[in-house]
C-alpha cells in the first residue's frame, strides 16, 4: 500500500483507520464502512459526522477493485446532454473505453454545474474505475468524498475553476478566440460583435478575451455594448443576433460562442433580410459535424472533441491504476476552419 | 420461481439444472457457472458445448440480482453513435432511468447490427436489469444467451424483423413516409423522389412503401429510378440528391430518409443553383432540433425518439421486474410538421 495520494502529495499525520474513526465516533466499524460506500441505509446525521471525520483525518481508502463483477466501468457525467456537441464527447470517451476494455456509465445533471448526493451516491456505491465530468466540477466536500475512496476523476472543459490538483482536460479558449476574431479584422471588419456562453464558464471567458486581445493588436477599441454573454444553445444566438442586428449601427461581423449560436445568428439574419455572408459575416465554435453541410457552410474554430474526450479517458485510466501521468492539465490546440460565411463587409 | 419465461411461454419438458448439465457434458459446475456469468476462463471448445447445451435444454437461469454493488444498470447499446438522432434516444433513456434509480452504461457497435461476442460477454458479467439495442438486433444463439441468464432486452426500431417474442418500440415508419409523400402530391409535385436507408433495414422499407402508397392511392406511378436507397447519413443524402438533381428530367421534390440525408439534399441543390423551395421541395424525417433553425427550416415527419427511448426504458424495467407488460410492440405515431422547405412546384 502506497502512503501517498494519486496526486502524489504524503499523507499527513498519523493514518486513521475505519477502526479508528468508528472508535473516535462512537459508532460501529460497518456504520463508516457503509458511509465510505455510498449506502443511504445510514442516518443523514450520522452520516454527515462521519464523513467530516473521513475528511478531518484525510482518510484515503487503499485503492478496491470495481464494485462490479466483470469489465470494470468508468463514470461520464455531463451538466447537460445536448446536440451533437456532446455525442462528440461521448464517441470519443467510448472508443477510447471500449480499446481499454472498460463500460461506460452515461449521466447528465439536468443543466446543473454540480452533482447532487444521489449522484454522488450511486457513484461511491458502483466504484468505477474513476469519474469524467463534463462542463462540471465538485465541490471541495464532494472531490473529498471521491478523494477518501480512491476513486479519481477528471475534468473536461471546466465550467469553473477547480484547484491546481484537479486533473482537467480542455482546449486552447483563448487561442479560439483570437484566432476567429483575428480572421474577421484582417477581412475589414471594424464592428465585430460577439456572444460568448455564460460569463461565470471560465471557457466563454477565455475565448472573450481573446477577441479582445485580436483588437487589442490590431489596435481597435472594443465597443462593450458588442460583447454579449449567453449560453451555448441555438435560441441565445437567435435572440441576442436579432438584437444587435436590429439596431442601426449594427456589427458587420459575429463571432458565436458554440456553432449551435451561430445556427442562430444565422436564422436571426435571415429573418432580418440580411445575406450572408455578404452583409454579415459569422464564426462558429466547435466545428460539428453539420456546419460543413448546412448553407452557407459554417466557418469556424475546431475544437477537438473527440481527442479531448479519449485524453481525459486514457489520462483517468492511469489515474485509476495509481500511475502518476506526466500531465495533470491538458489543454489541446484549437483551429479556425474557413468556409462560406465569412467575407469582407460590403462597402 | 416462476415456470414461465418472460414472453409467457411455459417451459418444455423436465427443468435442467446448473448440475444436471454440468454431469451431462462432463464438466464441472463451476465450469456451467462460468459460462453463464460470461467468464471468459473457459475453453472456446468447452464453452460452445455448454451454450448448445443451455439452449438444448432451454435452460432459464432463476433472474439473479445485479452483479453491481449500489443502484442496478441498464445497458443501452447503438449499432452505431452519430449526430443529434443518438442524443434524443440517449436522453430519452437516461430521463426513464433516472426516475427509476437505474444507471445507463452506453456501448456502440461500431456500426455493426448485431453485437460482438465481447459485449455480450461483458454484458453477461454485468447482469444488468436489462439491456435497450438501438437500430440493432441479436443473432438467434445471441438471444438465447440472455434469455438463459434471464436477461430482458428490448429493441429501439429494429433494423431488421426479429421474431414476435422480442420486445420492441418504434415508430410509424409506412404512415410517416405516406404523410409526407401526400403533402407533396397534394402541392402538385408529381416526380417526387424518395432517398430512403438501408434496403435490409425494416424502416426504411417501411417509408419506401409508404411513400408507393401515396402515389397508388392518388392515381399516380411512380419511377422506380426515383427510389433510392443508401445510408441515413448526409453524404448519402448528397450524393443521391447531386445525382437526382442533374438529370433533365429532375425530380421537383425530394423526401429523405432522414433529416442529415435532407441536409445533404439541400447542400447539393445550393451548389446546383436550385432554390428551396421554389425549384424544390425537401422533406426530412426525425424532426431534429436542428431542423427548425436551418435556412430554409425543414419540412419534416416527427419521430418522437424521446418518448420511444422512455418507452423503451419503462418496458425493460417491466420486464426485469418479471412482470408482464400489456404490449410487446409498441408504435408511437409519427407526424408531419410542414416548415419552409416545401412549396408548390414551380409552373
Amino acid at each position: 500500500m502506497s502512503a501517498t495520494s494519486p496526486g502524489g502529495a504524503p499523507r499527513s499525520g498519523p493514518s486513521a483507520t475505519i477502526s479508528s474513526i468508528a472508535a473516535e465516533l462512537g459508532v460501529s466499524v460497518p456504520t463508516v464502512s457503509k458511509v465510505l460506500n455510498g449506502r443511504t441505509d445510514v442516518a443523514p446525521k450520522t452520516r454527515a459526522k462521519v464523513e467530516a471525520a473521513l475528511e478531518r483525518h484525510q482518510y484515503k481508502r487503499r485503492r478496491r477493485g470495481p464494485a462490479v463483477v466483470g469489465p470494470p466501468l468508468i463514470d461520464l457525467a455531463f451538466h447537460e446532454l445536448d446536440s451533437a456537441w456532446s455525442i462528440e464527447i461521448i464517441r470519443g470517451v467510448e472508443a477510447s473505453a471500449a480499446a481499454e476494455g472498460v463500460g461506460v456509465v452515461l449521466s447528465e445533471f439536468g443543466g446543473r454545474h454540480r452533482p447532487e448526493q444521489d449522484w454522488l451516491d450511486a457513484v461511491l456505491a458502483r466504484r468505477p474505475l474513476g469519474v469524467i465530468l463534463v462542463l462540471s466540477g465538485l465541490g471541495k466536500a464532494q472531490q473529498h468524498q471521491f478523494e477518501s475512496r480512491s476513486i479519481p476523476f477528471v475534468v473536461v472543459d471546466t465550467a469553473g475553476e477547480p484547484p491546481e490538483d484537479v486533473p482537467t482536460v480542455g482546449s486552447n479558449n483563448w487561442n479560439g478566440g483570437l484566432s476567429a476574431t483575428r480572421h474577421l479584422l484582417r477581412l475589414g471588419h471594424r464592428r465585430v460583435a460577439v456572444i460568448s456562453g455564460p460569463a461565470d464558464v471560465v471557457c466563454s471567458r477565455a475565448r472573450v478575451d481573446g477577441f479582445r486581445s485580436a483588437h487589442a493588436e490590431a489596435g481597435l477599441t472594443v465597443d462593450p455594448s458588442l460583447i454579449r454573454y449567453g449560453d451555448f444553445y441555438v435560441d441565445g444566438g437567435y435572440e441576442h443576433g436579432k438584437d444587435l442586428l436590429s439596431r442601426p449601427d449594427r456589427p458587420t461581423a459575429i463571432f458565436a460562442g458554440s456553432d449551435m449560436q451561430a445556427l442562430g445568428v444565422l436564422r436571426a439574419a435571415r429573418e432580418l433580410g440580411l445575406h450572408v455572408p455578404r452583409d454579415l459575416s459569422v464564426v462558429g465554435y466547435d466545428n460539428l459535424p453539420l456546419t460543413e453541410w448546412i448553407g452557407p457552410a459554417l466557418t469556424t474554430v475546431n475544437q477537438p472533441l473527440h481527442a479531448m474526450a479519449s485524453t481525459a479517458t486514457r489520462l483517468l485510466v492511469e489515474l485509476s491504476r495509481g500511475e502518476e501521468p506526466e500531465l495533470l492539465r491538458v489543454d489541446l490546440a484549437t483551429e479556425l476552419i474557413v468556409r462560406e460565411s465569412t467575407a469582407p463587409p460590403a462597402e
